[in-house]
């Protein structure tokens, strides 16, 4: 296909209701491309918002449930934090990186972002919402019942909204992926030079997260699946845990 | 216009030769959107790869007219980086951050980035491409131009492949923008549970720039242009520097 006819699209998929614990997210994601109109076709990115993968399998608690240690207690004086948002966050941490006016902490996942990417926003009021325990393995059964049902062979990535440590603003990025590779390496290929680029890599599942962020939206969770079409790839391996730096390249520790 | 109609659409615009110092990026683009049958129409937003912007504007540096200073020499010597790329980085460079493993400096136009943001890729042998000087002036004028010719309202965005600090691989970021914020505000808007957004803030050029990227690849830069339409913005103004986080926030400094 020559470059001048590339065209990448991306849909917003709806729900009407708030998704709950139990949900099957391949029900909800068929029948929003069904209102479209659309069927999902061999080639096809599902983007999924990591707040309703969450809340299908029940990863939500509720603040009332949970007890505050005295360090929690400490972080959430010092830098006038909810105290059981930290606990939340300290429970699903492997590291604290920094928890001066931040809380930046590696999940069990191995994610570094702020809060263990424990969030308050819609959810029911005094409720928590934590990542998914696993977003590789979500993101691969969501794929799999997906390809079931509809016989395409389709690629699933589960997105987060993070802040970075010297940009401003969040951006949306990929916490779990399945059928495509979290990289498009450059390597290899030549330049305007016929100079072969030697480290060129592109975090994709990344830059496709980023784009479906603005058909999703973060006010509200009605669009929590974006369908993208048209995007090549020819590599389909690979998890999203392949992103995280490891500590000895980690600039910030 | 209803969510389930919100359709992003990026199409890649090429040249068929490398650009020049003296090139006018606008009569490049506006050859390149009619080669495509394609026409400027107003909520347009074009990104642009720096690596032409700079082109054009003659950042471009022979590495033999270089001299290198003790400073850049001990730096090169001690990770094992090119000499005369330590050199030209550190002139760009405001304040080096990291000088071990990495080169992060910050810019003089306020940019925290991998070696200043210089670059031996697609340029010809023995030469370095520096980064804008101003690219969010950079980005204004070209904006001025090509509105001037098509009388579209359009928004302009030069973005840059970027290197994160906790992420592998790199990402098309934002350094400068006209006719566009940076942020999409979302304080203000409320959640599932009416209950307001307090400080939810995305760089949506960051987002935008992501999108954009997988059409330009960074192969060649035969695709230096994306044009992207549907993407509806309110707000107007704002500049890429808006997008450095002040010092005191830094995580990493």
């Amino acid at each position: 296909m020559p470059v001048t006819n590339v065209t990448v699209e991306a849909y917003g998929l709806t729900v009407q209701d708030e998704v709950r614990e139990g949900d099957s997210l391949e029900a909800l994601i068929l029948r929003a491309s069904d209102n479209r109109g659309m069927s999902l076709l061999s080639g096809d990115i599902l983007v999924i918002s990591s707040k309703v993968v969450s809340k299908s399998e029940g990863r939500v608690v509720r603040g009332e449930e949970v007890s505050v240690s005295d360090k929690a207690a400490a972080i959430a004086k010092a830098n006038g934090f909810d105290p059981v948002h930290v606990q939340i966050a300290l429970h699903e941490a492997s590291e604290v990186i920094r928890d001066v006016k931040v809380l930046i902490t590696e999940t069990h996942s191995g994610l570094v972002c702020n809060f263990s990417g424990v969030d308050r926003s819609n959810t029911e009021e005094g409720t928590y919402v934590l990542l998914p325990s696993d977003p590789d393995a979500s993101a691969a059964r969501i794929r799999s019942e997906l390809e079931k049902h509809t016989g395409a062979e389709l690629a699933v990535i589960i997105s987060d909204t993070q802040g970075r440590p010297w940009r401003k603003g969040s951006i949306n990025v990929a916490i779990g992926c399945a059928g495509i590779s979290p990289f498009k390496m450059n390597a290899g290929k030549r330049d305007l030079y016929g100079r072969e680029l030697k480290r060129s890599t592109v975090c994709q599942v990344d830059e496709l997260c980023a784009l479906a962020e603005n058909l999703m939206g973060q006010a509200n969770e009605r669009t929590p699946f974006v369908l993208i079409r048209g995007y090549t790839t020819t590599d389909r391996t690979g998890k999203c845990t392949e992103i995280n730096r490891p500590r000895e390249e980690d600039l910030v520790r």
